[in-house]
């Protein structure tokens, strides 16, 4: 037996939630539903725009680990902090839930401090990300453990990380240590814009590595620059083993050995939509390596999905297992 | 018109919210429901051993006083934080709900940080605080701004305060300011325990400065050093003008002018019994300066302290207006 069933990389950050009304978004120039990377400045004088918020630690892969570690998977979390009180608080919270996390914290006198992403809520649940990088731009090869990344079943690669100077090359070196040992590795394509930013790189890695894509609709489409849905599914299909495709409320569509399933979504009454994507992706991944079969798996996601959009923050509040249970999946 | 309605003067933090089962505040050595002061090896082994917690701004008069800028009364608050990355989350949300925030921060030299309470929130909804006060302990006179002090209607004094080297001269100083100007004192007896440390100091200040007492049950047992809690009130109302004495789930008593009253409890399912005091004291005290009688001011300090216990956190999240309006209340 492995010691990690999913060894996760990505971008470590703190949340700040604050609420806004839609006409906010507008007036601060930020698009509805995406995640935007901004400096420092703009972070500062953002904040300064919004009403009070509340702290609690996110970043998608991280959220992820969370969501597999709170089921009981045996995870760990790569991904880079600053030696401050945000970073402290992103450590605890990760390793509160059961992941192992040992990624060098940059040290005080590092100008960047811990990231951070400013997630506006609007009335309808969704959420825009205004996203600070900080340190965790600077994620390098050196900050790979290559034993590490042979103990995993599988890794876990955050697309928007493609974004990192050096992340490319730091992937590549997961990926090969990964691979090597007899691991799979999945991605998630995170960011419709994200992907017109590194298009090639995506597609170069998701022919060449991908045992499992994670995306959503907007995602497909942008890395197969069609407006066919079906089409960009068929074609993602024909690269990955597996694809698990979310649409929303829509539900989700898994494509693999040929076959085709679609897993419709859990009603359920939006409170905040951060996490949506990472928790379906946990809880699928944790469900792939318990042995449950895909259409399983895709139910367990879209539960996971529909407890963490349900409340504000994105990390799990309720258990997951006894949802599971309560549902007759387990 | 004076400037302000109320000017607070408390312990600035930030709450760092973890649930937990009641077993673990045994094991930890927690006293439920009380206020314990730790300091940073304490607080730095506490915290490792919580699970994942939500960091939102805190501080018992803090909370107070966002409360009535959340009514959109005109407020100010007094309290240190350092220049550090808690700081800049305190001094924002109390800005971003619109109170004036000007107390020079500690600088980063400083050693001691940003106070923080972890709270830990058991699955009946009660808080227990462990609270690291950090730079908030070293509030002095020279952090009370005389001018400021004397554009208050109300000044609102914590009562956690008196744990501070300097926090008695500081009130000395608030109190002249205030009263000499025509302002008014309003003061919190905060803990039981905090009152055993510094009962003299307290009696003396309510007998000699204060027009109006926020306390609960077990403080005002505490303050009088009786088990007779009609005695206790009775004693109350012979020293102070208005006493407005808080009895969780039984309402409020109120005691002035030689008359009594009792305003029953709004019942709530309580989620997270953080900020009901401190919701009780700032909508009762915003009702006042707009000019509403005790009795109705003792209902909006129900009403506020049931919203505030409905969710994790200890600031409004619901328009407190708009729930006065549709209780018919203003």
């Amino acid at each position: 037996m492995k010691k990690y069933q999913v060894v996760g990389i990505g971008n470590a950050m703190v949340d700040v939630l604050a609420r806004a009304e839609d006409a906010f978004l507008e007036q601060a120039g930020i698009g509805k539903g995406i995640m935007q990377l901004i400096d420092m400045d703009r972070a500062v004088s953002l904040y300064a725009s919004v009403g009070p918020a509340k702290e609690i630690s996110g970043g998608s892969a991280a959220n992820t680990i969370a969501g597999i570690a709170h089921l009981g998977g045996r995870t760990a979390y790569v991904g880079k902090v600053k030696d401050d009180q945000l970073g402290a608080i992103f450590a605890h919270d990760l390793r509160a839930q059961g992941a192992d996390y040992s990624t060098t914290m940059a040290p005080r006198t590092e100008v960047s401090e811990t990231g951070r992403c400013i997630v506006i809520v609007t009335p309808d649940g969704e959420r825009s990300m205004n996203t600070y990088l900080g340190v965790t731009e600077f994620l390098s090869p050196d900050d790979i453990d290559m034993a590490q990344m042979a103990q995993a079943e599988w890794i876990y690669l955050e697309g928007y990380r493609f974004d990192g100077p050096d992340s490319h090359a730091a992937f590549a070196k997961a990926i090969a240590a990964c691979k090597g040992a007899g691991g799979r590795v999945s991605i998630t394509l995170s960011d419709p814009f994200c992907i017109d930013r590194h298009r090639d790189a995506f597609r170069d890695m998701i022919r060449e590595h991908v045992d499992l894509l994670f995306c959503n609709r907007a995602e497909i489409l942008s890395m197969y620059q069609t407006d066919s849905f079906d089409s960009a599914l068929d074609r993602a299909a024909s690269e990955v083993p597996i694809v698990a495709c979310t649409d929303s409320e829509n539900g989700v569509h898994i494509r693999a050995e040929g076959r085709r399933w679609h897993v419709p979504a859990v009603p359920t009454q939006i409170v905040d939509a951060t996490g949506a994507g990472d928790l379906f992706a946990g809880a699928f991944l944790w469900g792939l390596t318990q042995g449950y079969d895909l259409e399983t798996c895709g139910q367990m996601g879209n539960l996971a999905a529909s407890e963490v959009i349900s409340h504000i923050g994105a990390r799990p509040e309720s258990d997951l297992k006894v949802l599971f249970n309560s549902r007759g999946l387990t």
